[in-house]
C-alpha cells in the first residue's frame, strides 16, 4: 500500500483538496493531509463566474488535516500532493513546507501539483528544466524559475505530473495514478 | 466507449457532481450532465461545521448543464449518476426526469446514487426489495419505499450503488467504475 | 392558558417559528421552543430567486430554545406547532422528537405542520387516512404515507392545520388558531 | 373590508414587513405594499449575536411591492403600517412619502410603526405630544421630535401603535387589530 | 505631536475608520481608536449597488480598539475624528460617548464628521447655529438640531469638518489636516 | 497638476486602490483609474483573522474604471500606482498592461505598489537590482527577480515607493506624495 502525502492548508482549493484525496484512497492507498498545524481548516471555492476578470473566492468545505507540518516524515511517503488554490502562496515561506517539497524533488518521488501547487515546486528547486503546467496567471513565476510552461489540461513530464486547476481534475489523477502504478511496477519487478 | 447521463441541477451538491464527472471521464467515457434547462446552474456546497445540529449550506460552484431534461433520450445512455443536495427533492415531481430515471431502472442499467440522490429512485420505482444506503437523515423514506436501509460507506446491491454523502466518493465511484466495467466485460463475452 | 409546544432546530425556516411563536403569544397562550439542545440555534431563511430552480438558502435569524428535548414533557402542552425548514429532515430521526409527536397525534390534540413540517407527523404515523398541504416538493412522502395531498393555502383536516411554506402563514396561524378556540370552547362547555 | 398600507422598500426589515401583512390578512384586510417603486425588492434580516454592539445586517427575503409611491393614494387606505429597518431612513427624505404619512397623521387614521419605522413619523409632523416607543437607539430623535419615549414591548397612544423592533411583533399587530376593530366597531355603531 | 481621538465600534464603516487612522499618522500625528471595550471589532461596507435604493451593507475589515470609552480622557487629546456607518447611532446613546464629544465640542477643537457621524455631535449639543454636511438622508436630523444642513463634498465650518460619506474622504481630511495645521500654527505663534 | 495612473480591476485590495486615489487627489492631482475594461469592477476585503492561517478574502467596494486599458496613454502620465489584491496576478499577462507598466519603469516615472502590485513590475523589468518591500509572501518572487526584499513598512528606492499592504497605507502615500512633489521641484527648478 502506497502513502501518499497531501500538503495544503487554510485557502487551499476544496475541490483539488478532496478529489486528490478520494481518488487515491479509491486505489486502496493511504493519503495523508498535512498542514501547519494538526486541526480542521478551511478550504476555498475557487470559480469562474461571468463579468468578473479573474476567478472569484467563496469559503468552502472544511478540511481535517491528519498532521501538522512539523510532525511529517517525509521519507515515509511514497509520493506528494500539492493541490492549489491561496495556501501554496504561504506555505513556500515556511521552511518545514519547503524542505518536504524538498525531499520529494530530490528523490524522485512522483509529485502531483494542481493550479497554484507549483509555486512550492519552484522555491524547492523542482521545475528547473522541467516542462510543467499550472494556473496559467503562473506562466511568469514558472518561466522565470527555468521551466517551460504548456498550456494543456495535464503535463507528465518524469514523476511529475502537473494540471492547469480543478477543472482538470480527471486527467490531472488519471495520470498521477498511471505514474504511481508504473514505479509500483517497476519497483515490484526488481 | 460508455455513455453516462448525470442528473442534477440548482441546489445539486457541488463534489458528489463534478467528482462523479471527473472520475468517470478519468476512463476515458463520456459524462453529460442534464438539468432541468441546458443552462449553467448553481451547486451547493453542504458540510458539517461544529454547533449545527444538521448539514450547512453555502453557495458552491457554477456548473454547466450539456442538456435540458426534454432533450435527454435515456436510451442512448449506458448508465445513471444521481448526485445529491437539494436537486433531488424538486427533480422527483418534474416527469421527464422521472421517466428518464425509470428507463435506467427498468432496463438494469447501472445507477449510482449519493446522499438525498435515492429520492428520485423511490419515485421511479427503483428501490422496493433494494439494500442501499445514502444520507441517514433519509432513512424513513427509504424503508417507506420498501428497502433496506445500510449505515455504510457503499452499498451495492446488483447494478445500484449508493453512499451517503460526499465523504464517500471514493467508494462511490471505486464500486460503480467496478460495476461498470464488470458489466462491459461481460457484455463483450457475449 | 394554553401552552404550546413548538419544535424545529438549527435550520428551521426562519419566518415559519417566529410567526407562529408571535401569533400565538398574541392570544396570551405560551408557546415553549424545543430544540434539540436548550441554546440559541440558527434558522434559515428559504427564499424563491429568479433564474434558480428550487428555493434558495441563506442564514437567518438566531432562536433561543426554551428547552431541549429531553426535557419535553409533552403531556403538559395542548398543541403542537411544527415549522418547516430543514430541521424536520433530521429531527424525525431522533426517537425523543418522534415519540413528542406521536403524543400529540394519538391524543388528538390540535397540530400545525408548515412546509416540511409534515416529515416529522409522517413518521409518528400522523398523516395516514388524513388530508393535508406541504411544500408541494413532498407531495410523493405524502401520499407514500397514505395521505391525500392537496396544493391549497390551507387544509384543515380535523385538529391537523397543514400549510405549504411561509408565503402561506397567514392562513395557517387563522385557521390554527380558529381550532384552538373552538376547542377551547367545546372543552369549556363540557 | 379594510385597506392598510404597508410602507417600505429595500432594506426594510424582513419581520416586520412579513409579519405585518400576512396579520392582517389573517383578519381578511387587504394589505397594500407600497415601495418606492413597483418592483421585487431585498428586505433586511437586522438581529443581535454575541460579540457585536448593534444588530447586525444580513440579506434577507425578497418582497413584491405592489404599487410605487407615485401611485399611491392615501385616502383610499384605512391604516399605515411602518416596519423598521434601514428603510424609513431613506423614505423619509422622498416628499411622496412623506406626503402620504401625512395624511395618516392628519386623518387620525390608524398608524403601526415598528423600530426605525417612526422616523418617518418624526418628518410627518406625527409625534409632537404623542408617547410612543421604537428601536431604543432612536431615542434622542423622538425626544427631540417632542415625543415621550418609553422602553415597553408597546405603546398605545390613540390610534398609534408602536414598538421597539421585531421581537416585539406580538404585541404590536395584537394592538394595532384591536384599534382597527375597536375603530371599525365605532364607526358601525355610529 | 497632536493627540487624535477616532471614536467608532462594531457597524463603523470601514473605509472612514481607515482614512482618517492612516492619513493622519501620515502627519506624524498619533490616532487612538477608541470603542466601546478594548477588542478587536467588525467595521462595516458600506455601498452603492445598482437596483438597490439606499446603501447596501456587507461585513468589512477587523479594526483593534485601542482603548475602550471607560478609558477615555478627552482632556489628552487635540481633536476628535467621528467616522460613519451604524455605530454612531448607539454610541450616541452611551453617556460616556456623548460626554467625550461634548469635550471637544465645547472646547472648540477641532472635530472631523463624515456620513453618520454628526449623529453624534447632535446629542453632544455641538451642531446648533452650525452649517455642516453629512450622508444626506441625515438632513431630517441636522435641520431638526438647528444646524444648516448643505449638500456639498466638505463643509468646514470653524473647526468642524464635515462630509457626505467616504467617496468625500479625500476633500474631509484635507480640510481638516489644513484646520489642525492652521491651529497648530496659530498657538505656537501665540 | 500631475497626472497619476493607477492600474487595478476585479479583486484590486478595496482599501488599497481608495487610500491611493482620495490621498493623491487631496493634492489636488487627477487619478485615472484604469482596468481591463471601463466599467465598474469589484475590489476585494483582505484582512487577518484569527484561527486562519493568510489573509481572507471577502466581496469589497464597487470601483468606477475611468478607462481600460486598450485606452491608456502612458506618456500622458506622470506617474503610476499599482495596488495589491488578485488584480496584479492577471494584469502581469496582459501585454497592454505590461506594456504600461513597462513605460513608467523606462522612463524613471515614479511608481507606487503595494502588496502583490509588484508582481506587475517583475514582469515588467522593473525590480532587478532595486531594493524594495511587498506582501511578505512574495519574498520568493521578488528575490528570484533580482530584487533585495526587505520587511519593512515603506521603501523607497529612487522613484519606487513599496509597502507591504493596506496597514501600510500611511507611509505608503507619505513616501509617494513626497516622492512625487520632490521630483515636480527639481523639474520646476530647472
Amino acid at each position: 500500500m502506497l502513502k501518499i502525502l497531501l500538503m495544503t492548508g487554510d485557502a487551499g482549493e476544496a475541490q483539488e483538496i478532496y478529489y486528490a484525496k478520494y481518488r487515491l484512497e479509491e486505489e486502496g492507498w493511504q493519503v495523508h493531509i498535512a498542514a501547519p498545524e494538526k486541526r480542521a481548516f478551511l478550504s476555498v471555492v475557487h470559480d469562474f463566474e461571468p463579468g468578473f476578470d479573474t476567478y472569484t473566492e467563496k469559503p468552502g468545505y472544511r478540511v481535517e488535516a491528519d498532521l501538522g507540518l512539523a510532525d511529517v516524515e517525509p521519507t515515509s511517503y511514497d509520493a506528494l500532493v500539492l493541490p492549489g488554490g491561496r495556501a501554496p502562496e504561504y506555505l513556500r515561506n515556511r521552511p518545514n513546507a519547503v524542505a518536504i517539497v524538498r525531499h520529494f524533488v530530490e528523490s524522485g518521488k512522483p509529485i502531483a501539483a494542481n493550479c497554484h501547487g507549483p509555486l512550492l515546486l519552484i522555491v524547492a528547486g523542482g521545475v528547473k528544466g522541467k516542462t510543467l503546467t499550472c494556473y496559467p496567471d503562473l506562466e511568469p513565476d514558472v518561466r522565470a524559475a527555468g521551466a517551460e510552461f504548456v498550456n494543456r489540461d495535464v503535463v507528465v513530464d518524469g514523476t511529475l505530473v502537473t494540471v492547469r486547476g480543478w477543472p482538470d481534475n480527471g486527467p490531472w489523477m488519471r495520470e498521477f495514478v498511471r505514474v504511481l502504478k508504473g514505479r509500483a511496477g517497476a519497483e515490484s519487478t526488481n
